[in-house]
């Protein structure tokens, strides 16, 4: 049976309606019920509380052409409770687009696209959710792009649980979307009261949590969440507030609809058994077959469009000239605001990074994220799930390790997102290590789809920072706090898992392998070992990830594998590493490495002082390079 | 000139208290002028904001003896907003602990204990702060401790920034503070305004902020930030309440003190000129040497003491027993209850990680943080203040990620904390991607003081997670989510830094290296191995970091350094980077190394599927084996 929802007549559902969205509802949950027993595993009765809030969305308020996932004024269906994805694949059979045997044959097997929690394989998913708290955070991103770049009308509905409203990150997300007024966002919340391990902090105390959403600034509205009617009117006031984001606070049961579980404890992340399933689904009517057509949009096409023809003209630096390459970041992210896609977004450190001289050439693409580093990541995510090319920015240290579970859900969504970390290592100097990223390299190494850049001077980062916005996937790039000398010309090219040799002659004895500002300190050491008769070639391992090996392999041939690898970053997983992990079955002799990175907890002081306290300085590379020579001399 | 508060006038402050604290105010802002313009770097006006804030609560409210930082019944001074350390140092001199030669002289030195935030390397710093939005957290930590442990009266004191609450970690730390009933909890939130980079969001929207504290539990008490006796009677009233914690919306004004910057932007962030300086000084009065002596807390000492003669009886399990080294953890946490100061947080999923089963035995010492993980570390990072041994878990993808910012200042604050992250890698199985941990132990190895355990089976498990109780430093062990054999006997031991070597014999000619999950795939790969002719040892690497490189030489030694490392972790910075680092210039000759970690983003499967997907299932080790083999054959 097939039917159609009309906008005309949101919020006001009739006798017949209300027929329709019940018996949407109770297909929602025999299907639920079906794949998660069928599969043996999955949230069976996370997604029997919140069937009824679905039911009456897809019927009269999404609005979605199913058969073009890709058309641009679609609205966005995003469970941040992705632990429902029974629920979620229903809806999608629901609509026709998932059917019968794939549902219920093939949730959560191998090779199944019908994965545990969804994922963005399936052309209807925008980002895998299945970290609690990252869903609502990622709609900011998308409605962000909807009020202020697309300029269309969709809109963004987001199933939340309660559980996750623990997390400081909703938190986060539901105050920037009322800073920028985002009435294109409405979060549901499926307020059932059992979280995995027994009741959530708060229960049911509706009032409590309309405090909260309140307080930050977007709109309560508390319903009873299986009212099909309460709910129908809810959505379709969320609808109707262009300014304000809306919270619709649904108090639900969990495993509503299979009465004797119902509200109990211990039935989360389990699948009813056969027996029970088979009761509860004759209970429920049993199997039906009801498809439905949502209402689909009306065409549109966003206002911002790529534009092929935009030339970006990179600034250009004399050799010798010094300059942080923070600097050299914002000012080839200003040139780069002719590229009418590239959007910027800081955490309220945009004069230190210079992520602000973006602002100063195109206010309507910078957004400031203010001190909330999840939202930040959240907010790439969401503008890349619209097609944009989003650079988020801020000290390395708290840009990549206060939301890595974020990054590390990009990779999984496999998000095209850029980041550009500045402050990174000991080099700050007198801030001290609060402020010094020196895990951010070994975190990102390990993030699925990841690219890690860590260039040396202003030239390089210019062009890299260029190249990360035609490169897919989590792409990073380490900038350094103070000034350091131009060594590259502007013609030079720097191509992601590329290498720049220096001082190369057939004759040397040892390599020295730096990146950022290390580059630096092992120049230094090369020309005070040249003056000692050791001749050394450096490395500007400008690509970290990926890294190249081949050159690695010859430049081992050549120094009888002896290297010495510095690098800003403690010793564990960060430069010295990668080098390592690739020569691992290089065939190349005898490895003589010297790995050197930072010795202990660096405390405060000038960037030369802290460098040679943490070991890393020109002095200790060579030392570390006259002990390899003359090991074997 | 000295003088003295007493208790009994708190709240009631007269002309002269009022004086008084008004030169002392004075002088803290005369001090965080002349040492930040003398390092030529810090945040004076940041300083001079709270200025009146910290004179009234260090004149009348702070109990402390700061002969004896270590007396159990001071009261605790966090600043959150670590950047105003001209301030706290200030404070430091004014109750004469920091002299003015060290404050003036070496305030950001290289060398000196006065660095750019403050480090616990001062005896009255609890933690490390200058990663905004965490000085809170650590707190609800500390007050879990003196209500719920300790049952002592002392009272912690947090100076907050107005810019930091825009992290959603201070919003966890508010709700859980409230559902706690942390009455000895008080924030001062120092409202000044202007962040780094301009406005802050609400600037000076004080019923907002309240609207926000009051909705998430705790009182509000907004004042003007610069009435001394308004802030003498809201921290009276702060410590009056012993059911609710309070938050102190004080409202105040940049640089207060010195008219040419006050209240004006870009002056974050930035040392006063010398000339500027002087004349601020000169307009405040001049230096000062007033000396104040704080009222001292009562004797007291905390209700729970180390328990020497404790015993703890370890769980046993027989050899070939299959047993989820989650379940190993939950035992043997069990069994440690019987030390008094072990404490153990979870995540709202103790009946998955199995810590849950501490709370049976041992619910006084059982803390639900619910689905906020960056509140569940900085929870355990306070307690490790009080002298706690609190052992955090969940799901490892959560544990580690989430909250990593809080694991690095832990690093950073060398905090004695203990992380069991369960449901690691592609085994876990259906649930798909988002909750697979695939970078922890990379995320983790780079952790300042950081230990990284990966048992494989249960007595090993039970064994480290006893170890792990004396261990200090970061200390992190990876669990398992499904059942695999016993292979250790209940004697075993497993020293940190050790590992153990199965099927040695002195003809192998391959070395299979595993940990976890993948140790019972290397056993399998062996004994296949064994049947083709092809010898192999296998090492159970349970200990990552530290790691016995020793061992890995001997290692290499016997098998022409042919080695396969597999890992249920992402290639890089993992188990393989780690043998890679050790042997970089070990004296073993060429190494023949094949690194097995996840490739690609896994799905949703059985975990036998998955790990055979991922390319690290004993069919790829015994392939990677006899490729290594047969090239030398």
């Amino acid at each position: 049976m097939t039917t159609n929802n009309t906008q005309s007549d949101v919020g006001t559902m009739t006798g017949e309606h209300l027929d329709l969205a019940h018996r949407l509802a109770t297909q929602l949950r025999v299907d639920s019920i079906r794949c998660s027993t069928q599969a043996g595993s999955g949230h069976p009765t996370s997604s029997l509380s919140a069937a009824d809030l679905m039911a009456v969305l897809l019927l009269r308020h999404l609005r979605y052409d199913w058969a073009n996932a890709h058309q641009a004024t679609n609205d966005h269906l995003i469970f941040s409770k992705g632990h429902a994805s029974p629920l979620l694949y229903s809806m999608y059979r629901a609509v026709g687009v998932v059917g019968e045997d794939e549902l219920v044959n093939t949730y959560r097997q191998f090779g199944s696209r019908l994965e545990g929690h969804p994922m963005p394989i399936l052309p209807w998913v925008d980002v895998a959710t299945g970290s609690l708290g990252q869903g609502l955070p990622d709609a900011v991103g998308v409605c962000l792009a909807g009020k202020y770049l697309d300029k269309l009308p969709y809109h963004a509905w987001v199933l939340c649980g309660d559980s996750e409203l623990a997390e400081g990150s909703i938190w986060e997300a539901i105050d920037k979307a009322a800073y920028y007024k985002l009435g294109n966002l409405t979060a549901i919340v499926d307020v059932n009261r059992l979280g995995q391990n027994g009741p959530t902090e708060l229960q049911w105390e509706m009032e409590k949590y309309a405090k909260r959403v309140e307080a930050f600034g977007a709109r309560a509205l508390v319903i009873d969440g299986h009212n099909l009617a309460a709910i129908d009117a809810a959505l379709s006031e969320a609808r109707s507030n262009p300014e304000q984001p809306t919270v619709v606070l649904a108090r639900t049961i969990k495993a509503k609809g299979v009465p004797e579980i119902e509200d109990k404890n211990g039935w989360h992340g389990k699948a009813l058994p056969k027996d029970m399933a088979e009761r509860a689904i004759a209970a429920l009517g049993g199997v039906t077959d009801l498809t439905i057509t949502t209402a689909t949009p009306d065409a549109g096409a966003p206002a911002i469009q790529a534009d092929p023809s935009a030339t970006v003209t990179l600034p250009v630096w004399d050799i010798g000239e010094k300059v942080a390459t923070r600097a050299a970041f914002g000012a080839a992210i200003s040139a780069l605001a002719v590229r009418p896609k590239v959007v910027v977004l800081d955490g309220e450190v945009g004069n230190s990074t210079h992520a602000g001289e973006f602002k100063d050439v195109c206010p309507e693409r910078f957004f400031e994220m203010f001190i909330s580093e999840q939202q930040l990541i959240a907010s790439a995510v969401g503008l890349s799930v619209r097609g944009y090319i989003p650079f988020a920015s801020s000290f390395a240290a708290f840009l990549i390790a206060r939301p890595y579970d974020f990054i590390r859900m990009a990779g999984v969504s496999e998000a095209n997102i850029r980041l550009v970390g500045t402050h990174a290592g000991v080099e700050i100097g007198q801030d001290g290590p609060s402020q010094m990223a020196l895990e951010d390299i070994a975190a990102m190494r390990a993030i699925h789809t990841s690219v890690v850049l860590y260039p040396s001077d202003a030239p390089s980062t210019a062009a890299l920072v260029a190249t990360m916005a035609d490169t897919d996937g989590v792409v990073y790039l380490r900038a350094t706090r103070g000034a350091y000398p131009v060594i590259y010309g502007p013609e030079e090219e720097f191509p992601i898992g590329g290498c720049k040799i220096h001082r190369a002659e057939p004759n040397d004895q040892v390599a020295l392998i730096g990146a950022g500002v290390t580059l630096h300190e092992c120049l230094a050491a090369a020309e005070e070992l040249a003056e000692a008769g050791i001749p050394a070639r450096v490395i500007d391992l400008y690509s970290i990830k990926p890294l190249d090996r081949d050159t690695l392999i010859d430049t081992c041939r050549i120094t009888n594998s002896r290297l010495v690898v510095v690098e800003d970053h403690y010793p564990q997983g960060g430069i010295g590493g990668a080098v390592m992990e690739a020569l691992a079955d290089a065939d190349i002799g005898q490895l003589h490495v010297t790995l050197l990175g930072v010795k202990g907890l660096p405390v405060s002081g000038q960037p030369a002082e802290l460098l040679d306290a943490a070991g890393i300085s020109a002095r200790h590379i060579v030392a570390a390079a006259r002990k390899l020579v003359e090991a074997q001399a």
